[in-house]
């Protein structure tokens, strides 16, 4: 008889493999499948996320139908159609009935899907909870039919089991449907399938999304945009940020015959100049072959790859929103809240983190119907994909958390936590790899590098909120001072007159004196040939005036649009423009007509308007000119606004010759911007 | 020349399968890796989880090493040592260098492990950082040698690649050493492995750890508990919550021969008469084979079980920590901040989810030095593990933020939130599946029946909280009226007996009339032959008393006292004991004397003294006898307190009569409890 087990062999015996399918059915709440509620949603968005990639990469604008129907109390059927290049034959058991597999893994460019589980996914639920098969539909263009495959997917071994086989006809060229089966219950509201489409459509306005609820409502969230946003170019990948491990295996995957090649071409950023400077400090050798760098000499070529300075990466690979379908998209989501401000959109040049490129851009606005007493409104998105869960482990949730926002003129309990107020801030981290805080792709996880560009950003865009709030507060304030003195001063100046009586005297010279600002004020009336933006200027103080204004404007508006008189300069680029305005005795005032084409989209708050050649304090509708315009004041402006100060009171002009431009933004909070 | 490929040709040439391995690589944030505190501190988590689950499994009291050194600048030398059994030659490349391999994956029963990834996952970080090898050292009883062995993981295949082997002596019995170099940073305070190690500690108090840091101090969390914990059994899948797919799994993997065994043996909680009910209901024959009930026959199985009343899941499965423990553990950690109220730790009942049982236990601690304007301090813990990240993502932290703190008496802006005050939380939630939301396990994915089970944890937690809040108030009323009486009621007297030239009368009638009730005293003496917890009883009410004293103690507690008078009876289970006492008099006093041995921890609070025989609104220091204890007052006791009353003052005693000790926590929240 043999002995017994030792306890160390019973615990080997029990020893084995785990298929990464059966490690997912156990572990559903990692990919998304908690609950019938959030399952439904996870489905959708990996059908829906597949299909607008297909499409992109295809070059064809995204077109897709969401079906939602019941089967039973607690069984949806979710049908996702789309309009792309469609799956070969051999190809479809493979990348829906198996997870880990797809097409986008090693590609270094920004793509919704990427790692090979999702829709795999949402058939395993499907099979788990229904026991009914996937239902694929796929043509491809060269193809005169659609195959039509049911299958499962068996988790045991993480391979597809095809149940059905059929060859159709399908009244398209080109596309795929998918149809479940599953346990989900449908709700609308938050974190619906109805928000994530919603959301979908405000980062993707060039796609067209048909959208049916069980009940039969029919909801099409139309193109906004009739153009493919760039498709995002594979890249190499960059050497900042790479790892040990990660060059090692690139090293030894080269095809390369040697080193210097390897670093040339291989990898992205490095000039002939710097393989040189990287070779010489790693004392290695340009003719080595890739593979045989090894050990030490890997650490010595990190190293250097580190020291040495690198072209920056190239941001080809990231799809940005772009600052113009950010405003043009916070403007559809809050139609009737019409907030009073939205914030220039910030979009932050791209950076690095472990050799993958990423950006961050944030949108603001505020005021309006937007609710004061609630935390303000967050939309976060990662690659143009709406974010609906795990708010609360989200980096980008946490960068909004830990800013001082008190500074910025939100409510904030104790400086950090979710600020309050009515504002929302869109926030969109666009990267070949976003580092997600699990399968289901719901919060971006914590990292440096990301953390310290979101908080640029939304620093960015606060900012841009104080220097409204505060001009809103000095709007206020003059224009309150402004009302109570044309309301009371006639009164008094009668009852005076009354009682010693003698005439009412004219009044205007001594309000403008009390009042002592430069009104600038814009409206823009819109008519059947085009949009007017009539800008008055009013010189409310008792000298003349020499002023230059200064116009900043979203950079399509300013090309589309025609001024009089034209500017004395321009820098198209940035949206900028100015004018020596004609000197302006006290009363006096002049007009600047703007003019754009019929229909287009301009509001007042599309107009930043500036002035130099006066101190702050005594304008009202425009704000100095901040200090990083690196537009110079001509000295004669400078001179003719002394002399036209001296010409009516010298005696006051000598606090306004100290106005200090390049210091207008000098009440920056310190020790937190780059 | 072949025509150029079409897209979805194109498309189709990229698609390839993705090793487990590498999409870790990629997303190792999903791992617990983000960062090099972060991975230290997984790191350490994995070692620990390990050693502590292999000891326990055979039966070993866990003794664990944890060496933390530096190498470099950013890089750590991890090394833990546990003294489990060992792991043999063969297995020991698979435990740690392959992702998914495991032994703990289909045990359906507790284990701080059960994945198969996470100390696999470490090697894969520490070769991918340092391009250094783990290095194992492994010995098992039955070997007179351990074996050493270097390897790295092999991304692309996820296996293991042996570099070096060597054997050598050991100088133990058994035991396993996991040595690794890894990118890492070394923090002591929130998230550090101290604060990880800690926690563990706390709730596993029969393991020995030994903690070196970089610095070289040494920490020893020495044992609590000479005793292991009752090694959870194995069990069979519960048919409650149990779903087609997973049905359709058992029923296609059992080795019985027909439907009826399988039900009874394959299943858990399926007895003979709910296999007949099941069958009948589903309408399939107990001779079927198991592996031939499909389709609709699983749909009407599957609903039948749901149907027809199983037996409850055993909790076998389970190692709670329990309420002794959570106490001591809670004391421990608290040490100096003395909390003035231990609130009796709550275990519930195991529940299922999905065919796994899970239990919840709370303890709550109040007051003291816990900090009264912050939130409340929240210790998390899944199978006896700690979680210190993702506090914000938890199921835990969820529960605690959707209940209103404010109707238990803690501070919470709008009623949901954290809420503030000087109370600690330790939630502990126990399974043989814990739904985490990510592999790095730092925080429970949202379940219903989770929730559920959280929220009447938390609810009956809080009520003992209510319940000493109300009883501390109601105190300090009365020792301020008390008070307030005895300073000022003699000074009126002196002052009108000035006036009216009369001797000052004695005021104890008067001060016992106006006050009115028993009060109970209870010190805590400690000396050197033992500790002596004398009790007052004193009778500041105007008519005799005669009275039932109960106290609740910790069961151990109880087992170690002795009691003069010795008690009238007791429930040493429960820790219980009851007096009935002498008649008291106005004014009357009487003693109850308790010893313990020497050096026994005891103090105030683990006394709860209740009383029978008067109105609560009459005592001070003891509470009303809850409604749940199964004491029975004797009609004679109750008879003599009425004739008591009558002797002293016959018109005030129909009150009394009618106090129901049933309604005691009458005050209960409506609508929110089971």
């Amino acid at each position: 008889m043999p002995p017994p087990p030792t306890i160390a062999q019973q615990l080997a015996a029990k020893q084995r493999e785990i298929s990464i399918a059966e490690f997912f059915e156990r572990n559903r709440q990692i990919l998304g499948f908690d609950n019938p509620q959030r399952a439904l949603l996870t489905t959708v968005k990996e059908a829906v996320d597949n299909g607008i990639d297909a499409a992109e990469e295809a070059s064809i604008l995204p077109e897709l139908t969401i079906e939602i129907s019941k089967e039973s109390d607690d069984r949806l059927r979710v049908a996702v159609t789309d309009n792309g290049p469609g799956i070969l034959r051999k190809e479809i058991p493979n990348v829906f009935g198996r997870l880990l597999y797809g097409s986008r893994f090693h590609s270094n460019r920004q793509a919704r899907g990427q790692q090979g589980i999702g829709i795999s996914a949402a058939v395993l639920y499907a099979n788990l909870t229904t026991a009914r098969p996937a239902k694929i539909t796929c043509k491809v263009e060269e193809e005169e039919a659609a195959h039509v495959l049911e299958l499962f997917l068996d988790t045991q071994k993480n391979l597809p089991r095809v149940t059905s086989e059929d060859v159709v006809l399908w009244d398209r060229p080109h596309g795929t449907r998918v149809e479940l089966v599953l346990k989900a219950r449908y709700v609308r509201g938050r974190q619906s399938p109805y928000e994530y489409l919603r959301g979908t459509a405000i980062v993707n306005p060039h796609a067209r999304i048909v959208f049916v609820e069980p009940d039969g409502t029919r909801i099409t969230f139309e193109r906004a945009s009739g153009e493919l946003p760039p498709l995002p170019r594979e890249t190499l990948p960059h050497p900042y940020g790479l790892e040990l491990g990660e060059l090692g295996y690139h090293l030894k995957a080269s095809r390369r015959p040697t080193l210097g090649e390897f670093l040339a071409k291989d990898l992205q950023g490095v000039s002939a100049r710097a393989v040189r400077e990287v070779l010489e400090k790693a004392g290695l050798k340009a003719s080595q072959k890739p593979s045989q760098v090894q050990g030490a000499d890997q650490e010595r070529l990190l190293a250097a790859l580190h020291d040495v300075s690198l072209i920056a990466p190239s941001a080809d690979c990231l799809s940005p929103i772009g600052p113009m379908l950010i405003k043009r998209g916070l403007r559809n989501v809050l139609g009737d809240l019409r907030p009073e401000f939205f914030a220039p959109p910030v979009s932050r040049p791209p950076k690095v983190r472990g050799g993958f490129p990423f950006m961050v851009e944030v949108g603001l606005v505020y005021g309006g119907a937007l609710p004061a007493d609630q935390p303000v409104q967050i939309l976060r998105f990662a690659n143009r994909v709406p974010l609906l869960f795990q708010q609360g482990a989200c980096a980008i949730t946490n960068a909004i958390a830990t800013m001082d926002w008190r500074r910025y003129g939100l409510d904030q309990k104790g400086g950090s936590g979710i600020p309050g107020g009515p504002a929302l801030l869109l926030v969109h981290v666009a990267s070949t790899k976003i580092p997600f805080t699990s399968e289901a792709k719901e919060a971006v996880a914590e990292d440096p590098e990301i953390d310290k560009e979101l908080t640029l950003a939304l620093q960015a865009a606060a900012r841009h909120l104080r220097t409204h709030l505060s001009r809103m507060s000095r709007r206020n304030f003059a224009s309150d001072k402004f009302e109570i003195i044309q309301r009371i001063l006639p009164k008094l100046a009668e009852k005076a007159s009354h009682l010693v009586d003698r005439p009412v005297p004219d009044l205007t010279p001594v309000i403008t004196r009390i009042m002592d600002v430069v009104n600038v004020e814009t409206r823009v009336e819109s008519e059947p040939s085009g949009v007017r933006v009539p800008v008055a200027i009013t010189n409310y103080t008792p000298r003349a005036r020499v002023l230059e204004l200064f116009v900043e404007l979203p950079p399509e508006l300013l090309a589309a649009a025609t001024f009089d008189p034209a500017p004395d300069g321009s820098e198209p680029a940035l949206g900028r423009a100015w004018w020596t305005l004609p000197k302006l005795a006290p009363n006096g005032r002049t007009e600047l007509a703007t003019r754009f084409p019929a229909k287009t989209e301009v509001e007042g708050n599309d107009f930043d308007w500036y002035v130099a050649g006066i101190d702050e304090s005594h304008v009202l509708g425009a704000d100095p000119l901040p200090g990083d315009w690196d537009v110079r004041l001509p000295r004669t402006i400078v001179e003719a606004a002394e002399a036209a100060d001296q010409e009516s009171e010298p005696g006051e002009t000598a606090g306004e010759e100290e106005v200090d431009y390049d210091a207008a933004e000098a009440g920056e909070p310190s020790g937190e911007d780059e």
